[in-house]
């Protein structure tokens, strides 16, 4: 995991991910796949072609890339790669884990222990006074507090860690914080802390990007504090995402009269540890710090390093699938997701060429990935 | 478990529970010694002084016994023996289940499924609501609320379920109504619910009487709600006897800024259920209810009838211990509670020597019992 790209595999990379129908998965796929960033590069016209695209999806140019890394630069913010030194390592662990981060402030603090504390926008008087002084004991207990900069649990968390080291990972381009009112706050975090966004800097964050973010939030930390979260709340995805990932989720008790504390209370009900103090949180995480981070939990789609796929790296192309193996992979689609295992077993095809059907019709749009490893067939509107 | 009890049994009942350094679990061994309390009162005397009384404790007359008995009939409330139809089945099967409970009120609601709900004298305007609310509801579901008359939550757990039946277990007699303003309530409970005392009319609660009653309280229940309970609280010695009564433990989640939440916080990491609705209670208790009560579960101290007891009632006194037993058993005795099948163990004795020593002992007031059988010697004052 010692990886250092040259400039040049850097703007690939950034290539690659801002390109059309290309999300961190299927960037790994292509990575897998392909070796290099490049090759993926020249691949994707012809894959998303045969995945049966009317037209292939937009390439990021070159241009493009390097206009955004410049304005990257002048507004002191840094692309971190997944494998580098200072990408976070457990967020490196996630299944979608992005493949460039960009991150503004002190880098050292996503090297740290981290725990996530997450809540209502409208919290109450009370749950912010708690936040704030729940994030401020875990920040003088040596942990870095990570939450996404909202409105209410979420600036408290972070206000009361400003000293100590909080990191925001944010749904938007780090030139487009929400809320805006929270600009000021995001420049207090860089001091000691970090901002952080796998979005392109003017990125204006749009509703689906909230829950997306969500999985960096929790990716980041050994466990996630819930405080205030009502019924449907984007907390909420933040601990199933937690839950997912395989973090610690805890709960801050509420008044079953405030709606604002139903889905925290719910997951107590489901097994979130309860927190009413810090030493709560402390206690149960403190033998996972102690644990080694093992990278072998990461998917097997993903390279151990991105210069060094898995696969011996064959030139040119892949032997792609035929026809038939693709009518017949896309036959056993539809709109429920089913896991890949599946498909590979009813299939009868070789889990390669199940992947490289995946991946074009992915690249053509009508590829939807979900969790757990599972896909679903995107219907054409 | 159908015993009726003449009306000289009956006497003989309230005379032995009355006299001095008789307890339940006292009365129990007595009764399992000598069969019936007429001959167990006759032994009181000379069991005192074995156990090193200087004079011997003070027996309730018949006289005595009498008068209670008039006056309780003229307040309206009738005494129910352990065995007897009326008796709560699962009061039954505490191990220091009242021998005698004075009942006011429709009785047929101690026959029906019921859950204890207690909290903070005072309680937050939030609490009050909530276990008012509850109350009603699972009052509605078909369940008995019991709970211990008191200010704050408990008076709101018995105003909920006025219409439906609530049980209040209280820890004066049933002529000292404690607090004094709670009198109409219990005038209320008793219209279709029942007030239960097992002390002596005229009694004036002292504040060792109520961890006592608590006892009751539990012990009514199939579970026990504990609402906003502070920490060192009586609800926690509730929670803690209903644990020791192998009843279920349900906690209202509440804000960690509130004082009078962190005791029932801290029941929720202690493995408790946590509470916001109704169905949270009826959901987990269903299948409790749902299975016949086993009376196996009782201490085998017990006599499964206080007419039949399990051992054949010898004529005349059982045969006493000899003087170098006594000295043996208190010898391993001292202020640690320790466990009678330790004790039995350890002493070499007889199970039934060691018990009439224990006996002895208590009669002589030198002894004192604790939760789960242990038994611990009363240093002299």
């Amino acid at each position: 995991m010692d990886v250092h790209l040259t400039d040049d595999e850097r703007l690939d990379w950034l290539r690659l991910i801002r390109s059309q129908n290309v999300g961190p998965r299927t960037f790994h796929a292509l990575i897998h796949h392909y070796g290099q960033a490049r090759d993926a590069l020249a691949a994707l016209p012809q894959l998303a072609r045969r995945g049966g695209a009317s037209a292939p999806g937009r390439i990021c140019t070159r241009a493009e890339a390097e206009r955004e890394m410049a304005a990257a630069s002048a507004a002191g913010v840094t692309f971190v790669s997944l494998g580098e030194p200072d990408y976070p390592l457990r967020l490196a662990m996630i299944d979608d884990a992005p493949p460039l981060i960009a991150v503004r402030g002190e880098l050292a603090a996503l090297a740290q222990p981290t725990v996530a504390i997450v809540g209502a926008r409208n919290a109450s008087a009370a749950g912010i006074k708690f936040a704030e002084r729940l994030a401020r004991e875990l920040g003088e207990a040596g942990l870095v507090v990570a939450s996404g900069l909202a409105r209410g649990i979420d600036a408290a968390a972070h206000r009361g860690s400003l000293t100590t080291g909080t990191v925001a990972a944010i749904a938007g381009g780090h030139n487009s914080i929400y809320p805006p009112e929270h600009a000021a706050l995001a420049d207090a975090i860089a001091e000691n802390g970090v901002v952080l966004s796998e979005m392109p800097l003017d990125h204006e964050p749009r509703a689906r990007d909230f829950p997306r973010r969500n999985r960096l939030i929790s990716g980041l930390a050994a466990g996630v504090v819930v405080i205030e979260a009502a019924q449907r709340s984007g907390s909420l995805i933040t601990a199933r995402m937690a839950l997912e990932q395989g973090r610690e989720v805890f709960a801050v008790p509420g008044s079953p009269l405030d709606p604002r504390c139903e889905g925290s209370n719910n997951l107590l009900k489901q097994g979130a540890a309860p927190v009413t103090e810090a030493a709560d949180v402390t206690a149960a995480l403190r033998p996972i710090f102690e644990r080694p981070l093992q990278l072998s939990a990461q998917e097997p789609d993903r390279p151990i390093t991105p210069s060094e796929p898995r696969e011996p790296t064959r030139p040119g192309e892949p032997k792609g699938p035929s026809d038939d193996e693709r009518a017949r992979l896309v036959t056993l689609l539809g709109p429920t997701p089913v896991g890949i295992d599946d498909l590979i077993r009813l299939s009868g095809l070789s889990p390669a060429i199940v992947r490289t059907v995946l991946l074009e019709l992915e690249l053509a749009g009508k590829l939807g990935r979900h969790g757990g490893g599972q896909v679903s067939l995107v219907p054409p509107i």
